[in-house]
């Protein structure tokens, strides 16, 4: 269960009765966990992506919202352990929405679930009155014996994320300063943008801007670290960072019942964050939330087969702290060992405290 | 895959690749069956609930709302002859949505689950930037050996429902001109209207009214009855009748490759329908549509055992007509025996033909 966590309480509250024992491990986690009839276990997640609330159509285009709606989806699985298996898409299109707009919002699906290699099972489609939405559902399975939970973590752990952080809350930026982005960008592979115009910008500016913008609009959540991860059955805990590393932190040391010390200095800032924000780019990195890196705990023992599973499945495996006693709380640790409460907020309320 | 059709026909074409077989029937019928790691079979659904497209909040107070919503969604596991186990909810709540709002659509959604006797295993929560709106995700089982498709009706089977049709529509038509419901409406029991009042109408206009809007705003989708065929493995095609019977058996008489002849007389008009609209009651069963009794097809020397397993299930098995080969088509064969082409539209077609 995502979204606001006042949700979860709410239901829980209201909805007394009926069995969640046996076939589930119940609301909370980036994906349920079903048992299927016959013993196999199945994974289920559906995510929410509206108009006006998860993307903002003046800068995102719909072949876009498209892809990103399935990446975003399909990193709940492998936040799991798991491997994505299929999905469904629910479709709500608004009357003033031309038949275009749905075919690339459709071509951008059907191309992300190419690229992840899973095929769409069903869905539904509607009329909607105003907005877009799309609700995207993704099964998968488990890859190794069981899924891994946020709920496992414990002290003296290390925490890792797979990735740099805060690029696509630099792309967001860029965004809304008026960048726009090719179509090129949908075939660009990881990590490669293409070469440079001559327009002004140095290089490196108009790199950094396409970088940012790729993490920004074409999200490609670490899926083979995860299942990799998975497998090996070594994490004590995973998510993915969806919302922002410091809002995360707080989900995973709650279902874990610890605390956490996360150290400024280590925490991977991406580099079009550091070179649009400068220092800012630390606080885009601890909220600006969007990153689809994972965020794990493991026992120190494990680090070395971590990384070389990481290393695999094309992903860093990067320590940023440690897991705490509870009664520690969590605290950002400076350069100078000065430690102070991690913020439980996103990007947007850093930004507007720094500037 | 349900809403319209040219969903399945634009994705189809668009989506060129990745794997559909082992794992899944592919899209078109109530709900996609996947393969969960170590050979379970499970039955998932996704459907859309969105405010002014699924439902009028002028006539539908927020807790019938959420009930209805899995109602609905749930009648996609029993049309395959399946046992709901788990549901998902995602909902987007538009900003000037009251807290009271939110609570009573899930205090809807959570009384239904609990009636159904399935947990909700999570979803998510968002914004919305306007309409209310629902993605209700429900999980099965087959009861069976194998879940019932659309696709496996064949001549000479003979042709079926499972209850009265047109209740859905004429209390729609109620609603519209004014009728509410009470609170009371949710305790009732099916088929057991609360005693009148006494305010000019008959005691019978009372009961039909209350019978009528039951139907609309507390579907009750016969699930042991589809779970019991299931089980019984004897329905050759089986579906829910969402949009109404003369478009639903459009749609699986396409699936299985044949025709149909349903029999005017033969068509079960709820009482309700037949009260408030007279002879144009049929037309209501034939269109009204949301009536989610189940269509379905069988070998005639099946029915003897097809009736008693409805009669344990609490529902009845009524036939309306007989497959025909595909070149026949789908006719309406009236009381005299003169056959018409079934139209393929909705209650809102036909009664604007009729008035």
């Amino acid at each position: 269960m995502k979204g606001e966590d006042g949700l979860v309480a709410r239901i829980a509250r209201l909805y007394a009765g009926a069995p969640l024992p046996r076939d589930a491990i119940g609301i909370g986690d980036d994906a349920a966990v079903v048992r299927a009839q016959g013993g196999g276990v199945l994974l289920v997640s559906t995510d929410l992506f509206v108009e006006g609330v998860h993307f903002d159509p003046r800068y995102v285009p719909p072949t876009f919202v498209g892809h990103k709606a399935l990446a975003v989806a399909a990193s709940d699985i492998g936040a799991m352990g798991g491997v994505p298996s299929g999905c469904l898409l629910s479709l709500a299109v608004p009357p003033r929405a031309s038949g275009r707009l749905v075919e690339a919002v459709l071509a951008g699906f059907s191309g992300e679930a190419l690229e992840i290699g899973i095929p769409l099972l069903g869905g539904d489609l509607s009329r909607s009155t105003s907005a877009l939405v799309l609700d995207v559902v993704v099964l998968g399975r488990p890859a190794g014996r069981r899924p891994i939970l946020r709920s496992g973590a414990k002290p003296p752990d290390r925490l890792y994320v797979t990735g740099a952080l805060g690029g696509s809350g630099a792309g967001l930026l860029r965004l809304k300063a008026g960048a726009r982005p090719s179509k090129a960008l949908l075939e660009i592979p990881r990590g490669r943008p293409r070469p440079p115009g001559d327009d002004g910008w140095s290089r490196l500016d108009r790199a950094m801007e396409t970088l940012s913008l790729m993490e920004h609009l074409r999200p490609r959540p670490p899926l083979a670290a995860g299942a990799a991860f998975g497998r090996s059955g070594l994490p004590t805990a995973m998510m993915d960072i969806s919302d922002g590393l410091a809002i995360d932190l707080h989900r995973l040391c709650k279902a874990s019942g610890v605390g956490a010390r996360v150290h400024e200095e280590w925490v991977p800032v991406h580099p079009a964050a550091r070179h649009f924000l400068g220092p800012r780019g630390l606080e885009a990195a601890l909220g600006g939330g969007e990153d689809y890196e994972l965020l794990l705990a493991a026992p120190s023992q494990c680090e070395a087969r971590l990384k070389r599973i990481a290393r695999r499945a094309g992903s860093d495996l990067i320590q940023i702290g440690e897991i705490a006693e509870r009664h520690q709380g969590l605290r950002l640790v400076s350069r100078e060992g000065r430690a102070r409460p991690l913020p439980r907020v996103g990007f947007d309320h850093f930004a507007a405290r720094g500037s």
